[in-house]
Formats: structure tokens, sequence, C-alpha cells
């Protein structure tokens, strides 16, 4: 059994592997252009996916199955995938813990005026007359409610909070205490103290977010965008946040990212935004190879893939 | 029955108690001295506490009972309101909620370099690049583990650490894993990755961490202390940082409140420091004002006291 993993691991996740599986062969590349002649003796691939094209896919005579160590599948070559009878298993849900902890992380720190209580640390002020609130028995709305939400929820419900969910079936789900489908945003919306969004970039989702839906948000509000972007024009948002619909925003994601130097969202008074870094983790790659050896250990034994195999036909 | 209460509540609150029990008499004033004549004629006195002396308490000749709005005691006539038979209820754990919320908020904003992410805002400084670290399965623990570090625990597990107490009882405890007695603190901290105290200011716990205390704890722990200042020197804190026997210490208290402006706390790089503020809360007063209805309802009815009731042998 030959492994091409084309990806960078650390040195101690290389050894890993080679110690644990004797049996296996393993050869790691930075990418899957280095690979040449190997591609094609690969049985199982080890990859981001965003390099690999349909020519790979054709020259890779023996490959069996690919373990995709991301969770997007927007760039790989699906349909090639498919008709050579290659298996595909990803690290789906890998960002749930980091994003959880980033929204609960974020939330605190707009209740709680952590950004005040900094700045006067590095001005040497003692103020302690701040006006503190707890995000505890609060409202959640989590519109895009799939497994982060889920985890997002699990949280907020610790923090006894009322957790709304919207999602695409709208069917109930553990930890949310409401749940209404895309086509309800509305009613979902409107008593969230805080609404997560944490929608996919799809036809459906695109600026689904319109002016009347921060209307009918409490002026309180505040508003956190972990999912994709493009769902509010950052036109709407500012005027949600200009006339006092909402109260904040917390955005890691933007139309177009980098966002802009010039960009007025950077120093919005009312707007916390990070670099697209909700899902960043350093237990990222130790999680997804997690994911490879257990279904490594049944490919082994049996050629079976137990984890997050992808329904080619479906696409997810 | 007559209630004066010698703190200002706002003008909500005290026009909601008045609508509430009609048949009770409330006057509302600033502090105790403005009373005058009326002490000796109060049933029940609402308090912060900290400008009650004896005397006040031998000239309040009807007074049954003191509803104190502080959880702490320290500056009570204890014995004289024991010896003139008046009983004595506080707040106690109300501090539960927003301190475990800050110990959360201060420790994911440790781990997330969330300092950085905001200075890169203010920068317009788009930078994803950043090492970010989970609070899930840690391992923290709790010295002094009771009502506050027993909320903190549950939020702990919540986000799937493993936790430990240290307790003058070392008794076991909902939500902590495993429990030690104080005098077995050594033992507590050595596996470590934060270490929360919320010890109170007692003989025992003067200077409790000695330089061997940090020396136990892991390089990489967090110190956090949002109990009393006097648990520990600077000097010896600002040592174990400087020496790497840990890697970061918040602050929430200290030896000197405020603390002296050119004090070496205020910008050390391993030091994120706040003006003993981890228990402020918008919500203090309501959550006060309904443990005393909580109690005045039943004094009313049938002159028992079921909430907070403190046994003024024990002091507590």
């Amino acid at each position: 059994m030959f492994v091409l993993a084309t990806t960078t691991l650390t040195k101690e996740s290389r050894e890993y592997l080679i110690r644990q599986y004797p049996a296996v062969e393993f050869q790691f590349l930075e990418d899957v252009d280095q690979a040449g002649a190997r591609l094609s003796e690969a049985d199982i691939l080890l990859t981001f996916g965003s390099d690999l094209t349909v020519a790979h896919i054709k020259r890779a005579k023996k490959l069996k199955w690919i373990m995709l160590l991301s969770a997007g599948m927007d760039e790989m070559p699906l349909q090639a995938i498919k008709e050579n009878g290659i298996k595909l298993t990803n690290v789906r849900a890998i960002h749930q813990i980091p994003m959880a902890e980033y929204a609960i992380s974020m939330l605190l720190n707009a209740y709680r005026q952590n950004d005040t209580l900094w700045r006067n640390q590095y001005a040497r002020e003692w103020d302690s007359s701040l006006e503190i609130k707890e995000i505890s028995n609060r409202t959640m709305t989590i519109v895009g409610a799939g497994a982060i939400g889920e985890e997002l929820a699990r949280l907020a419900k610790a923090f006894r909070m009322k957790t709304i969910g919207v999602s695409r079936s709208g069917k109930p789900s553990d930890n949310f205490d409401q749940m209404y489908q895309t086509n309800e945003i509305l009613k979902g919306l409107k008593e969230a103290d805080f609404v997560v969004s944490i929608l996919p970039s799809t036809e459906e989702t695109l600026y689904i977010y319109k002016q009347e839906h921060f209307k009918e948000m409490k002026d309180s509000a505040v508003f956190l965008n972990m999912g994709r972007g493009d769902v509010v024009q950052s036109e709407t948002l500012i005027m949600a946040l200009d006339q006092n619909q909402i109260s904040h925003a917390i955005l890691d994601v933007f139309e177009q990212e980098p966002l802009p130097k010039t960009h007025p969202l950077w120093q919005h008074p009312k707007v916390t935004m990070t670099p697209h870094i909700s899902g960043v983790s350093l237990h990222y790659i130790p999680r997804a190879l997690e994911l490879f050896e257990k279904n490594l250990k049944t490919y082994l034994k049996d050629g079976s893939l137990v984890v997050n195999l992808i329904d080619l036909k479906r696409g997810y």
C-alpha cells in the first residue's frame, strides 16, 4: 500500500505515520506536481485538493482513495474522481471547535468591553466603572445551523441561552430550542440578541440579508458573520449600523478578501473585524490526520472507509 | 412593615418594589446617615454594608432583618448584629455568572490572540497567519472552588475540559473531575493549562502562591487571578513570567488597588490586567433585588428567610 501525501506536514506527523503503519509506504511532498511518475503508483492520496486537476486524476491509474484535508470541495475535480471509481473522504466538521470558540469569544468581547479594558491597560488607566453585560441567558439565532452551528448551540446552551436555528430543512436538532426553515428566516431573527451567520456561499444565500432583515432584528442585536462574506452587501450592513437597526457587527468574512485597505468596515466604530481566521487552529492538522487514521485503519483491514465518505452523486 | 434602603437604586427598581409590595412602606436613601431618626423605625434594612457601624445597629431598635446587597461581610459589624438578634442575608454567589464569563473570555483572548487581531484591525492589517489555540479539551485547575468555581467548572466542562478543584474540604463537587484539599495544592497545579485562583483574602491564603508553585506549573500554563490580590507577591509572579515558569498571567486583582501607575505589571508583555471588574455586571442590582424579593415574600407571610441566611456564629 502506497500513500502519497502532497501537502506540507510537520516532521512529527510524518514520523508518526511511518512509525504507526509499518506496512504502508509513505511519500511526503509539498504539492502534487512534485510526484512525477510516482503519482501513477499511489493507492491513496492525501491532499488539500486545491492543486488537483482532471489530468492528475487520469494519471493516477492505481488511485482508490483520496483523503481530502479540507472541508470544502468547490475546487475538486469531482466528476473525474467519480468516473475513475475513486473514493473520496474529507474533514467535514473539522472547523466545529475553533469556529464555535471564535463566536463565543467575540460575543464575550463585545459584551464585556474588552477592547476598552485593553486600551486602558496600555494607557495605565484604572477605570472600573465600565458597563459590562453578560452573554448568559440571552437569545442566539444561528443561521445556517449545520455541524458548526450545532457545536456553537451546545456552548450557547451551557451559557443558558435560548437557541434558535435556521436551516434548509428546518428539522429539530439537539441544543436548539427552535428551528426555522430558510424561508422563515425573518421569524428567527426577531428575538435574537446574537445573530450568528454560518451560511455557505450559494445562489440561495447570495445577499440573503437585506435591509428588511436588519430592521427585523433588535436594535441591540449583535450580528456575527463567520460563514461567507457575500451573504450581505457591505453598504446594507453599514446602513443598518449607522441607522441603529443593530448595535454591533463582528465580521470574519467579506465580499472581497483581503478587505481593501480603504474599505470603511476597517474602522467603523461598531465593527469588530478579523481576517477570516475563525476556523484557524493549531489543532487542524492533528485533527485531520486523526480522521485519516480512522479510515486508514479500516481500509487496511477490509477496504472500508467509515468516516466522512462523500457520496459523489450528491456531492457531499 | 417599613423597609429602609440606604443605597442608590434606579428609579425603575424603586417604583417596581413600591408597586409590587403595597403593604410595605419603602424609604430610599443614598446612605444610612441620611436616615436620621427613621433608622429606629426600620424593620428591614437594605444596604451595601460598608457604611454600617455598631452605632447604627444600636440605634435601629426595631430592626429584625438586614438584607446585604454585597457578598463580602468583612466590613459588617457582625457581633452587634448577632447580639441584637437581627437576621442577616446576603447575595452570596451573585458574582457566579459574570466571573465565570470573565475567566472564559480572558482565557479565550489569551489563546486566540485577540489582542493582536485588534491591533491589526486598527492598523488595517490583514494577517491571517496567526497561531490560534483552542481552550477546548484543556485542563483547568480552580483554586478556591466555591460557588463561582462551580459555575466556571460547569462552563469548562462544556468546553470539554478536564477540571480540577482545590478547596478547603477537598470534597467532590459537580463538574470537577478531581478535587484536592488546600494543603495538596501542588498536586492540583501540575497538569493545569489554566490555573484560576478565586481564593478569598484570609490568613491562610496570604501569599499562598510561592516560587515553588509556579515552578510546579507547566511552562505553557496561564495563571488567572480573580480572587484577591494578596495571594501572590507581584515580584514572585513577575519572576515566574520572566523565567518562563508559566506563559501568561491574567490579573483582575492586585496587592494594591488601584494598581500604582508606575507598577511593572501594567505593561509586562506577558500580563493582561483588568481593574477588578470580573464581578461587575449590569445584572447585579436586578439579581440582588430578586434575592431580596424571594426572602421578602416568605418574610411577609411567616417571618422566614429562605435564601442566603447567614449563620452569625460561623460568620458565613
